[in-house]
């Protein structure tokens, strides 16, 4: 039985306007407020105006109105949301269990063949599997103009997306803008007076403090950066930070003390992969801070001296930190609440990962199989979609330790021209597996989810890609 | 030694705009006009408006002025241009030549760091390395609007692509609107009256008579796609097109007929792919043809029966042909002028397909390398750019029979929304490797010309992804 709805205001109903209708902190416990009207009774002359027709409200009710500011791995985003004639219900724990209600039901939302607007009757109870469902995207490589992120966010929301990972900066540039040290990104800034708009591109100090893998230059700040030797004389190049001095790390304290200020979320992502060790290795004061340390012959020690004293830091700044996952391979002494990345694909194989992870007593977070910047002719999404992150050996203790996953999108040949449509619909299928119940993975009932949902992609003007052949009702027409 | 150029003018470089002011009817012998003024004498004060300064035209000789109407094999697309100070030359043996300089000229022009145009002194002799350079764009199997068809022939030209090789239709659809047979594409316009805008998606009879691959409905033309039997009696579905009536010969030649006319192009592209016999087999009245004709149980035959006649109707209306390579591995008797499209990858080697095809006298069109819709992780033009078409074993009378190639853009995955990042400018690389020299091969260099020209793209406001990680001066702006 479908319920017809009022047109005029269903064109209000693109998530991003529904978001900025329902301000969080101003849902009451009963909110009720002018949205989603339905037509009371259901029967309508075919000539009247839909807008004549009275209607019924959409109610809202949050059990726990209160606003916490901004959400964390606690927070509760399950929902019940009730379709009936005369009747339309979404009750949560929290507001964000609201907003993916309404997400819901904004996509409940059809058209029938004489243009009227309808949701078919449905009780819905719905709740999220794994709490950590994100996104990385990589502005480093490439520029990509805010516009670009914000309609990133926006269709993370309509996936459910509910962490952007946002992978500010890297060896290729550093478009991060810090007002503690704003040479920084002084050369990056040079390019923007220029009219050039981007910061990137330039050949930059890796003063990245978790990556330690680039061959630098002195960025000015002189002794940050190791001075790599050619035979017994300073070559005049830079390599990695310099763990073996004090002021590294007062730099390095004062640079995340902005860094937790700008980013309000608890966990800070710290990177930490892999080092080339040729400049420390060719310096000879890193050579006698080795010795005196007892590390011998053992760069990953002095490695793990570095980044212990980071992870330090970044404690003593109140903050949680996720790592990459050699950070764990290589036996650096980490706190137990860190959250470990799986990435590698193939080195160990990553279930196995997980399951070491999980066994050494750390939560784990999986993206080796979603790094959706690589491509491949056909239907790769499939793939995405197939994996099942709990499909290793351990106990249930270590499946609970197992807090999601996230899609990456790596920029080295990805911009603003490519985006969107590599982007999605591809990312909706790591979404649902995050999402939805480990029972919930028939492919060909996915494919049809999937290739609906991409014209709703197209119809709220997102340059989705198509799935395989076939059309949607309106096509994209932002061309 | 640079020439500054008049920026007022230049603005209107875009080769759009230029292929609009010159008309190829128009060029008379030594037309001359005002576009690409560079200033006389060279030197500028830094504040004088360049606009103020005195200009020298750019002179373009066209030996053969005549307007041969289209273009065609056979065209001369040779130019030379001389840069110098006062002096702008442009010769070509006929207007195709023009063009092809002017599209050079054009992406000559640089712009200095106070904003000012010039271009550098230069002496161009030029000109293309095969006659035939095409690209297949496939429209079948997702709707593109005409915009996205008109944006991909403007960006052919900045490539010197020559051929467009538009795949109309395929067994999923029949965009083509035919007015002898209006009927072919009524479902079809049924979708566009609805303000679906497409002419595709529709389950439509397989009339491309090049197309005999997939299930049919019957089009309300009774007797012209074959009925399928389920044991002694017709399954009410329909197989590829009956070839053993007289009125599909009619049906064929009126549709050609037409298309002849619409399309005034010498070639037609017949297709000629792989057939499915399953609904052939099933027909008893198929069966007793078989018998009659002597063919035995190879429907190969049957197909080559068809095949023949539909070529002997294309040569009756004076058209000529290019086939796709199963016509040629088949045996099918074809004229001695017939072109055979190598497009498979593995099967045969396709090195080894070109020799075959050329050895027994056809001339040969390269696609199997350049099927530019695989795509895959990384730098994938550089395999498309490494090919050489002229890597076979065989006699120079052989590698003569080489006409050129197609990069192909089949439709499976592709739609408006990613149409042209994944194009462009990957196809550039096909580009260069029809146009250029043999020799002209280093991987380097290549990426070097192909990532500017890329953010030549950009400026031109073609969404053309990135090859790897970079920056272009103006980035693109029309998200």
């Amino acid at each position: 039985m479908k319920v017809p709805l009022h047109p005029e205001e269903l064109e209000e109903t693109q998530p991003g306007g529904v978001i900025a209708l329902v301000p969080p902190c101003s849902l009451a416990k009963e909110a009720t407020f002018g949205f989603g009207y339905v037509s009371q009774g259901g029967s309508k002359h075919e000539n009247e105006p839909p807008w004549g027709t009275p209607c019924t409200q959409l109610l809202i009710f949050v059990a726990t109105p209160g606003c916490d500011g901004f959400p964390s791995l606690y927070s509760k985003e399950d929902y019940k949301l009730s379709v009936s004639e005369g009747s339309l219900l979404l009750s949560a724990d929290a507001v964000w269990g609201a907003l993916r209600g309404l997400e819901t039901f904004s996509q409940l939302i059809g058209r029938d063949e004489n243009g009227t607007y309808y949701i078919n009757k449905t009780e819905i109870v719905d709740f999220p599997r794994f709490p950590h469902r994100g996104l990385l995207l990589d502005t480093s490589r490439h520029y990509l103009p805010l516009r670009a992120i914000l309609e990133t966010l926006d269709v993370m929301a309509y996936n459910k997306f509910n962490v952007f990972h946002w992978h500010i900066v890297d060896d290729p540039s550093f478009p991060y803008e810090s007002f503690t040290f704003p040479e920084l990104s002084k050369q990056a800034l040079g390019c923007a007076e220029k009219g050039l708009e981007g910061l990137y591109g330039v050949i930059w100090p890796c003063l990245a403090p978790s990556s330690l893998s680039c061959v630098c230059y002195d960025p000015g700040a002189p002794g940050l950066l190791t001075p790599c030797y050619l035979g017994k004389e300073p070559s005049g190049t830079y390599g990695p930070i310099n763990p073996i001095l004090n002021s590294t790390y007062k730099f390095v304290t004062s640079l995340f003390q902005e860094v937790s200020t700008v980013f309000p979320d608890f966990f800070l992502h710290l990177g930490g992969d892999e080092v080339d060790f040729t400049c420390w290795k060719s310096n000879p004061k890193i050579s006698a801070f080795m010795k005196e340390m007892g590390f011998g012959e053992d760069y990953k020690k002095l490695e793990s001296f570095y980044i212990q004293r980071l992870l330090d830091i970044v404690s003593s700044l109140g903050k949680g930190y996720i790592v990459w996952q050699e950070v764990f391979d290589n036996g650096v002494k980490v706190r137990p609440d860190t959250i470990i990345h799986v990435w590698k694909e193939n080195s160990t194989p990553y279930m196995e990962e997980m399951a070491n992870v999980t066994k050494a007593g750390y939560r784990a977070l999986l993206s080796a199989p979603w790094y959706l910047n690589h491509i491949s002719y056909g239907q790769d999404w499939m793939a995405a979609y197939k994996v099942e992150p709990l499909e290793f050996k351990g106990s249930p203790e270590q499946k609970e330790r197992v807090i999601g996953g996230e899609a990456c999108m790596w920029g080295e040949y990805v911009d603003v021209t490519n985006l969107t449509p590599r982007l999605w619909p591809r990312a909706g299928a790591v979404a649902e597996r995050l999402w939805s119940d480990a029972t919930v993975r028939d492919l060909q009932d996915a494919y049809v989810r999937l290739a609906e949902f991409r014209c709703q992609l197209l119809r709220r003007g997102v340059r989705a890609q198509p799935l395989y052949v076939g059309y949607c009702e309106s096509e994209f027409n932002g061309f």
